[in-house]
C-alpha cells in the first residue's frame, strides 16, 4: 500500500497506473501533473485520481512512489527537477522502453537523502496512445522489468517489485544494460521489420493489403505504432538495435539464398525452427 | 444453387468448403474423397456431405463443381487423374497458395469434352490444419481470388465466382501470374520475415520470448504454420518470393544504415510510411 502516489506527465501507461492502482485500491491518495495546462484542466474531471498538481515539485511534495511517464527525454529532465525536492523515502521510477541511459543519467542527479531511482518498463502499450486510452487492467499478465544498479536500496527494490504485481504484471529484475539488449531484441527489433515490412509492401500496390488474410494484418499490425516514441527509443537504444538487426539480416539473408538454391532441406530446417520457437510461446 | 460438389483431399479448406456449402444450402449433393482409408472412414460420420467416394474419379462422376482441396503438387496429379472422368459441364478447381504452376498443368491436361480448370486461393487458413478443424465460417469477409486464362469460358468464371461469394468470401479474379506476384507480396513474404524473425530471437535465449508484450506475438504468429505445406508454396513460387524478398532485404537494409547513421529524419519518414501504410488496413 502507498500512501501518496504521485504520477507526472501521463500517457497511455502512466494513465494506466493510476487507474489500475485506484481500481484496485493500492494508493491512500493519487496525485497527477500534466505538462500542458489543458490536459491538466481534463484530468480534473478524472475519478481515478485525488489531485492534479500545477508543478512537478508540488507533484511530489510527500509522495512516497513517482512515477515518471513522460517520453525517455523528458524523464531524464523530470528527474533532475525533482530530485532535490523529493520527501524522505520516497522511491522514483519511470515507464520508459529503454533503462540503460536513464538509470545512468539519474545516478548523477542531485536528489534528497533517503530517495531513489529505480527504472521500470512494463511491457504493456498499444498502438492508441495518450492518457484517455489508459486502462485499469493494461499490466495484467504482463511483465513488467525493473532495473536497480549496484547502489539501489534492496528495501526499495522490494517495494517497487510488490507495485507492479499488485497492478497485475510479473517482474524482471535485471540491471539496466541486460534490459536494454533484451528488449532490443524482443520488441524494438521487431518494430524494425514489422516497419520495414510495411515499407516493402508501401513500395508496391499499396492496395494489395486489402486482399490480404490475417498473416499480413498480424505481421504489421506495431508498424501502426506511433512514430514519434519509436524515434525516441531508437535513438537510446541504437547500438543494442543495431545489433540485433544485423543478426536479423543475416538469417533473412540466409533465407534468401537457401531459396535461390532450391536448399529445401535448409527451408525446412528454418521452417521448423522458426515453429518450435514460436509454439513455445505462453498461450 | 450446386448440383453436385465433389471434394477430393480435404484438409482445413476443403472441409471447410464442404461445412459452409452444407450449413448454407449451397449443393444438394456433397460428395468427398480423401486419399487415405482412415480418413475416409472417420468422413463417413460427418454431418456435413452425403457421400464418402473410394476413388477420385467415383467421386467426380456427375459433380458439377469438384474442388482439389489438396497439397499443391497433389492438385496437378489429381486434376491429370480425374480430367478424364468429368461429367460434361463440370468446373473443376482448387484452393491451393500458387496459380501459375497448376493453371499451366492442367491447361495440358486431358480433359472431357465442355469442362474447364478454373484457379482458386480463399486467402484463409489458420496455423491449423487438418479436415478436422473446418469451420463454416472461414471464408466469411475473406478474399478468394480466382484466375481464368485466355480460354476460360465466362459463364464457367461466373459460376465459380458466384460459389465463392455465396460462401461469404469477396472475389477478385486475376490472371494466375499476377495472382502469384500478389501473394509473394502479401502472404509468401510476410511468411520468411515472421519465420526468419523468429530464427534470429531463437539463436539467441529462447527464453526471452516470455519476456515480449503482444507485439512479438503478433508479428511472430505465422511462423507457426506447418513447414510442409510451406515449403510447397516456397517450390512453386520461388522466383516471384524472391524478387519480394529482394525488395524487403533493401528496406530493411536502408533502415539499418539509417540507424547507423543517426538519421532520425530517414527513420522518422520509414516509421511514418510504414504507418500510414498499415492504418490503411480495414478494420
Amino acid at each position: 500500500m502507498i500512501a501518496h502516489l504521485a504520477i507526472l506527465a501521463p500517457g497511455l501507461l502512466g494513465a494506466s497506473v493510476a487507474r489500475a492502482a485506484c481500481a484496485r485500491g493500492l494508493a491512500k491518495r493519487i496525485t497527477v501533473w500534466a505538462r500542458r495546462a489543458e490536459v491538466r484542466a481534463a484530468l480534473h474531471g478524472q475519478d481515478w485520481l485525488h489531485n492534479v498538481a500545477d508543478t512537478p515539485e508540488e507533484a511530489v511534495a510527500g509522495a512516497d512512489l513517482v512515477v515518471l511517464a513522460a517520453p525517455v527525454d523528458k524523464i531524464i529532465e523530470l528527474d533532475r527537477q525533482i530530485g532535490p525536492h523529493l520527501s524522505a523515502g520516497a522511491i522514483v521510477t519511470d515507464v520508459g522502453s529503454v533503462k540503460g541511459p536513464i538509470c545512468a543519467a539519474a545516478a548523477g542527479h542531485a536528489r534528497a537523502a533517503n530517495t531513489c531511482f529505480i527504472g521500470s518498463h512494463p511491457m504493456a502499450g498499444s498502438e492508441k496512445t495518450g492518457w484517455e486510452h489508459g486502462t485499469a487492467s493494461l499490466f495484467e499478465g504482463r511483465v513488467t522489468f525493473v532495473t536497480p544498479n549496484a547502489d539501489t536500496p534492496p528495501p526499495a527494490l522490494r517495494t517497487l517489485e510488490t507495485f507492479w504485481r499488485a497492478l497485475g504484471s510479473s517482474v524482471v529484475s535485471v540491471a539496466p544494460e541486460a534490459h536494454d539488449e533484451i528488449v532490443a531484441n524482443i520488441s524494438h527489433l521487431p518494430q524494425a521489420v514489422a516497419t520495414s515490412l510495411a515499407c516493402t509492401l508501401a513500395a508496391r500496390d499499396g492496395q494489395w493489403r486489402h486482399l490480404a488474410g490475417n498473416g499480413l494484418r498480424d505481421t504489421t499490425r506495431i508498424a501502426a505504432s506511433d512514430a514519434a516514441m519509436w524515434i525516441e527509443i531508437f535513438q537510446h537504444n541504437r547500438t543494442a538495435v543495431l545489433q540485433a538487426l544485423a543478426r536479423h539480416e543475416e538469417e533473412l539473408a540466409a533465407f534468401r539464398r537457401a531459396l535461390e538454391q532450391s536448399d529445401w532441406v535448409e527451408i525446412r530446417a528454418r521452417l521448423e525452427r522458426g515453429k518450435l520457437w514460436r509454439d513455445g510461446f505462453r498461450a
